[in-house]
């Protein structure tokens, strides 16, 4: 549905100031400042994810890729910051019409908020008025959350592509993604465009985020193959496990403790009773689901390989948050159980799968990322009133977000490699990135074990 | 005391209506939203916890367990979620009498907060006032508080239970510890049963959580024997030093940054001047009582050992902060800082203390938890009113939680070596858990240097 | 301008209840709980700001040293803590002068807050007012959040001389650093005195903060000397690279969140919608200061050196920071992307002019924190009414607390170096310090590479 403020809208504060005694009543200023403040809160939690993502990329990746990866991914954020200001936040929610919104440049406060912050404690009723009439809380704060949502969508992609893609052509693929086509997609939905028209319904963006990222970097993979050696002319897999896994087990607590902001702050409102209970409720099936989703993976793993995969369970707890993520808003804490335990259980088959398909996904994310963002955007309909109509519903938003996800990625992908490449040549590969395209190791004292390639 | 809503409670709230100017009056819903984000924003911090455990414990194994450390705190993490949801917040705070709740299954948000989250915008006065009725704060935000400071409890006794138990049996012991024995010995204090009726106090848990977490360790660490090499047959103690102590600095400051969400949170409310103003001060007693852990174990090392021990301070920031937990409430600070310092130094003597019993707890945690908490439980007294009376109670609350644990863990420990075995067998051990449980290396590019084992 | 409560402040509180609508009224005790809530959030992420600088001086020191920085870390943060307590908070600002604030020992909350919140639910209209009348905020969230502060400024000192100090000569100097140096300078402009009265402008203390840490460095490298080996006496500089990259890209991401605490908090009040409005500005700016930093750091990098350096982009990015901190409130979110370009741009040279100086800063805090410090000072007059004016007053602010950091902690460190000494000696420097001062390594058992020195 469309992404504006919450049940303490403006309707709803109107209500309640026209109904209820006074003793419950949250004044609309009180309204501003809580949803105000939520959006920043959950904005940092958000924010922090991009750490999560550079930390589990870090500790997945060989290490003579490891300082190439993170440098990639604060890049990514810088770059993701930037666009979402001069382009992106505009086609995304100002002035949509059923499928983009504003190409302008630029996104500021309100006059009316400037001039109410310009006169701070000198301030007239007139101008709070002003500011209160029109929003019920801080337009920059609304940029700042929505800001950090399209960098989770690109950091999605540099995992997938990582240790052959080269640095420049990541990077203008991260201004087309975060600057133009995250966002055209995102005003489809959250702008109030056709899907949500049409009844679609992405909480806080299984399919808007993550299937958005996991299908530009599953495209990026096919178009760039695999990485030298990975996969052998007989159909042998060629495992390159990650360096650091400490690291990656930090990132994914890190992406875990981010999606209380992610999931939490969708509410997009905390000014009544009604929105803090309703993001206690998104609190606690977005933990539930991540829990079902480690376990699920454990257990799969004991049982089909007789060994534990440390990795399979960090991606199955970001399989369960992903799952989890369009519909968290879902009251019942067993179906967020279920929703998160089959999103852990499908990455068990789909990073195998994926790998007999020869598409190398070095951290594992369109499994995560996409294969369960489809799944939780399907499960949505479980909870509907109407299942076999909000399914329908569901898979349209999924095809067409997707369709239109690979057909631009595909172009923006070719258009990079047929002009100044996406891919370091052989030598550059074998060297290592951080040799290769940094001129620096990540990690210049420690010696190389027997797995070092 | 009984833990439930603070101050700005429906009697404090409703003094504050009947006695004070408008000027100075916060609304009942307005208190219900700071209560309901109080405990979501210090629950994510006390979350955060379970990473800063990850990393803690991550850094002071040997490379050959790490992965395997890394599996245990994610997996722990993940059951306390489901199994304190399954069963252990009832039986803690659910119609407790004098010593258990209720034995019933799930914990789902009331019927009256599920209807005013769905009315939203729509909602009528009469729901508002049905759900602020009942609750001052949102009944999913208090268990997702409560959940994390379980899931806390389980992660000490996987520090101390390193590179030699085996993972399902430990994760069996989990299920146990969260599901039934700690919320079991909570109900007692904070689900008001016979402790808070005798007038144990123990704020935000140095016994409840702490030496709880310590003991099932202890227990745990007697049962399972030390690490093969540790102890020599002529009384040495084999030093195994952590592989990667930056890891373990940072797991340390995780949990000091998540200390405050887990005191500051357990103030239960902060709907009003007194316990925004509390919270403050239990902040401020917070992070003082862990500065001068720190500095206690840094001029004592440098006393006895004549070489500053990061371990130690490490450790001595961690008792610091374990010792102020019973009592951050109390308002003098210099007795915080007092507090604190004692927990620095007790942690420098009972680690190696420890050693000498021959009992092998690879992180310090019965040390930093245990020790101090119980340590933080007697300070308590020291700012009552009554010194040898309240003393009486807090030495009876810490004899009759610590023996619950002993026997209880006990048994489940033992049946567990009984029937599935506790302990890798020593070819495993000597491999390492990483390659003998989950078949892969934390770090398998990093070379072994001459400390390797 | 003086670091008092914000917009929100009792006059603004005042006028707002005098002039407009109830609809539109944060009630007196509403807007103390923000403001307290805003300093306790603001003050953890503040708090936070002390792992980032652990991690990121572990990743960029060598491993021989790497155990040594994390002790400094923790150390110094417990120290500021424990000093600023004791004495800075009053000499900052407590009776400040023109220059100084009160010699008195301890800060304690004021006993009508302590009164209110020992009544808690039985507190009456009386003791209630008597807190509102005199503060809009808990006194001791105030202590908390201007606490992590100093510790910020202690916390740059500490890589710059990494490698080659002495454990206690260095917290020797913390103490004087963080107990009376920052305050003094401090409360020239956030106490009130003669820097407030003539018009300078730091927000967030991109001087007070930032450049006073750098110049303590500065001063300090220059007296304490490069490390052994660094300079050639043919004008050469020999790289000593970092040991864990990934550390030190975690540190940079947790100080950039940090940041939003940093700033955002320092609007010192988050009671009204024009608070709250403030700091979403802040956050706005703070974010495109640092993407805008990490932008120009990477594109001058390639330029130049026709190789990106991942060091570089992470200085970038705290460049960014320290650039905006002077005046994120500054509503012009294009000049936040300019000032935080330029300060990325300065580092890129600075951290080169210095080695060509034979100033040895290890990690690149004195460009970072200093010459970007400046730059963000200078920065805020951009956009005043007069250019000129508050330019003028803007270097007399910069040259005062500069000069008055160079000539008192260069008095400091002559007085350490003269006796009780602040270097190692050359044996224990090559040896490192961890093996020399602690007797441990950072990482026992990865092997030495290549680069080992």
């Amino acid at each position: 549905m469309k992404r504006t403020a919450g049940i303490a809208g403006l309707a709803g504060a109107a209500l309640l100031l026209a109904t209820t005694p006074a003793r419950a009543e949250v004044s609309a200023e009180t309204a501003f400042v809580f949803n105000t403040f939520s959006f920043l809160v959950s904005g940092f939690l958000v924010m922090w994810m991009a750490a999560g993502f550079a930390m589990l990329e870090s500790g997945l990746v060989r290490t003579k890729n490891t300082a190439t990866i993170c440098l990639k991914n604060i890049a990514l954020y810088s770059i993701a910051g930037i666009m979402y200001y001069v382009i992106g936040y505009n086609l995304m929610y100002t002035d949509v019409g059923s499928y983009i919104g504003s190409f302008s440049f630029l996104y500021n406060t309100t006059t009316a908020e400037a001039e109410l912050v310009s006169a701070g404690g000198d301030a007239t009723a007139e101008q709070l008025a002003l500011v209160l009439d029109n929003s019920t809380y801080s337009v920059m704060s609304d940029w700042f959350f929505q800001m950090v949502f399209v960098a989770t969508a690109a950091s999605i992609v540099s995992g997938t592509l990582a240790e052959r893609i080269k640095f420049w052509p990541f990077m203008i693929f991260v201004v087309v993604l975060t600057g133009i086509l995250y966002p055209i997609q995102g005003s489809w939905t959250w702008g109030g465009g056709w899907l949500t028209e049409m009844g679609f319904s992405d909480f806080a963006g299984s399919t808007i985020v993550h299937s958005v990222g996991g299908w530009a970097a599953l495209v990026g993979a096919v178009i760039l193959g695999p990485r030298k050696g990975k996969y052998g002319a007989d159909g042998s897999v060629h495992p390159m496990p990650g360096a650091n896994l400490p690291l990656a087990t930090l990132g994914t607590f890190v992406l875990w403790l981010g999606w209380f902001g992610f999931n939490g702050g969708s509410q997009l409102a905390l000014g009544s009773a009604a929105d803090a209970a309703a993001i206690a409720i998104v609190y606690v099936n977005t933990n539930l689901a991540a829990c079902a989703g480690v376990v699920a993976a454990i257990i799969l793993t004991q049982i089909i390989y007789k060994k534990i995969d440390l990795t399979m369970a960090l991606n199955g707890a970001i399989a369960g948050l992903v799952s989890i993520t369009a519909g968290p808003d879902v009251q019942n804490h067993l179906m967020a159980l279920f929703v998160g335990a089959v999103g852990g259980a499908l990455v068990v088959f789909a990073i195998p799968l994926l790998d007999k398909l020869k598409v190398d996904d070095v951290v594992g994310a369109v499994s995560a990322h996409l294969v369960a963002g489809v799944w939780g955007t399907i499960a949505v309909a479980l909870s509907a009133d109407s299942f076999f109509s909000q399914l329908t519903t569901q898979l349209v938003g999924i095809v067409a977000i997707g369709a239109f996800m690979v057909v631009t990625s595909a172009i923006v992908w070719f258009a990079l490699k047929t002009t100044i490449g996406l891919r370091v040549d052989e030598e550059e590969e074998e060297m290592g990135l951080d040799k290769a395209e940094l001129g620096m190791e990540a990690y210049p004292e420690f010696g190389h074990g027997s797995q070092s390639l």
